[in-house]
């Protein structure tokens, strides 16, 4: 999507045809620094250090991380070394690892120069196919902003966000954003209040700044809020990504999720998971079934942010401890609908086969 | 309560009998500082600029501001110009308008040094009231921590509170803090999670504050994380003051309170507020009457903290714009009582009259 006027994809190879260029998004939205990776080092470091973030988007950088490093030493010694330091770099990353399959397994039936060809034709195709994804769940997702744009006749349709399932956590789109960014693009007036999501911020950081560099109209709120917004008729709907969807429907997503998903039920708001397809996994029966992570108290404790020299810095936010579960289980039934690249599906267990075709 | 193992209340007589100290909250919990009143221009700055906070320590300050006032002009003039001031302090705090009209009235039957005496007289006697208000809070509550306690065998009272109910904001005890320092005094287990509060964090800042103070285990969570919890067991009481309950039992409090009384629904956990009695309105019929503060984005958008060098510095958090609902309201089928300093309370419309005694 765009960013200051132009077009960008949150990963890209550069016009030399082999070394990728990312941003590093842990100095976003204070700072726009483009990175280029020339290594497979350097990819790692990206992903390790949270230069890049977002599965789909971590997917793309370690496909090319592959890539960067055949093209030093297109060695079969190589390429297993290369795909062990990279899937160390997030040992649980379930897209990570996917993607580095993929490319090892193209790469494999070559070699020299024709592998390194065959690793960067993968890479790509991962991030077309990342872009088409989102591109498919945004024109899935699309009617139905259109339909309340309808029945509201011209006022802005409004959308509660949380955390960031933005362009900017995947190749280009985004997952809840596509349908946002389409409607917008459109002509449909749209406005996203955004859960700043607490402890990381990624809501008033990330999703924040792709939509206003998007010039789509929105407001950031505490994560207290959105209840009394909801209570006061003033959201038309909730979207929100997920991280895994098990069996029976039932949302894993950032921690607060949750939340929203019961006062959406109380006031009958509409409530919409937007996902790629193969987030769901049929191999796990429920919710309560999976492990929340729990992060580091610190990121309670502490926080970062602007300070009056325009540097970033670090305050500390209480003098006492503090917990950090990471991720909520949304029970499906306080899901509306689940968007997807392949349709929108109203009950995961029972209409998975028969998935709506797009229109 | 105890600060550094040494009891205080929040506002108190100097040993000298006419000077009056409290605690610059606004440096909470990074610097205790006590401030000297010694006169009424002393106490309305105190109160305009939050270095005391919450109803009823507003109510008290202004109270000894106008004591102050008059022992140095025991005039008619002087008293109606004084009461102006503090009034004009926060025009809308009903409490502190309520407390110097009380001190007015009883300044008014006399003349000179009696007058002084009558002043600072009443004064006391409503930080005593209020001392015995949240005493009998605690004491009607902690039968409710009591029982749980008995349930869980000797395992810790998990209790959830949001913002800051506790001694801080009043003469001493706190309301939802009474309870629990009367079961933590009497060696019932307990364990309090704390929400932040965003965006002011009162939670983090005041209320993990006392608790540590006092000694009552606790951890600051993102107030996100309740639900969560909720699902996961780990709450087995929701706790949390309130600025005004209406003849319904709609609960009005700091935003967010209404999204843990419906994960405290869905949970079957019980969920209490605990207020003074004279907080409930019965002049207004429901809580969607009730105008909701829309305070500064920049709460939103900035916050302070203590920064590398252990000073209190301001970041920036978020590029973009906030809106900043300050309260919202927790319709009365989702509370389970209302403690009072007069009983527990299951129906405050029908209930009122009869008031349960304490046993």
């Amino acid at each position: 999507m765009k960013i200051e006027g132009t077009h960008y994809r949150s990963i890209a190879l550069n016009e030399d045809g082999w070394s990728v260029r990312i941003f590093d998004q842990r100095k976003l939205p204070w700072k726009l620094e483009f990175v280029n990776l020339e290594t497979m080092e350097q990819a790692a470091r990206a992903i390790r250090e949270m230069w890049t973030r977002g599965a789909p988007l971590l997917a793309a950088t370690g496909a090319y991380g592959l890539c960067l490093s055949l093209r030093d030493n297109a060695s079969d010694e190589n390429l297993e070394q290369a795909y062990k330091t990279l899937l160390a770099t997030r040992p649980t990353a379930i897209n990570l690892r996917w993607a580095l399959d993929e490319v090892k397994a193209a790469a494999q039936g070559h070699q020299g120069q024709e592998r390194i060809n065959a690793a960067y034709n993968r890479a790509k195709e991962i991030c077309d196919e990342d872009v088409e994804i989102n591109r498919n769940i945004g024109l899935h997702g699309l009617p139905l902003l259109r339909e309340i744009a309808k029945k509201k006749g011209g006022a802005p349709v409004n959308i509660l966000t949380h955390c960031n399932a933005g362009w900017l956590a995947t190749v280009d789109y985004g997952t809840i954003t596509a349908p946002i960014y389409m409607a917008h693009d459109e002509g449909i007036p749209v406005h996203v209040w955004v859960d700043e999501t607490r402890p990381r911020n990624q809501g008033a950081l990330l999703t924040a700044y792709e939509l206003a560099q998007h010039g789509v109209p929105h407001t950031v709120i505490a994560d207290n809020a959105g209840g009394h917004l909801m209570q006061k008729g003033q959201v038309d709907l909730c979207l929100v990504g997920t991280d895994r969807v098990t069996r029976n429907g039932d949302v894993c997503n950032k921690i607060g999720t949750y939340l929203k998903a019961l006062a959406a039920k109380d006031n009958n708001v509409p409530f919409y998971i937007a996902l790629p397809y193969p987030t769901i996994d049929y191999s796990m029966a429920r919710g309560a079934d999976i492990p929340i992570e729990e992060r580091s108290a610190e990121e309670v404790t502490y926080i970062d942010g602007l300070d009056e020299d325009g540097k970033i810095a670090r305050v500390r936010l209480t003098g006492s401890n503090a917990a950090n579960p990471a991720f909520d289980v949304t029970p499906a039934r306080l899901v509306t609908g689940y968007i997807t690249e392949r349709g929108v599906l109203q009950d995961i267990e029972n209409q998975a086969p028969q998935a709506r075709s797009l229109a």
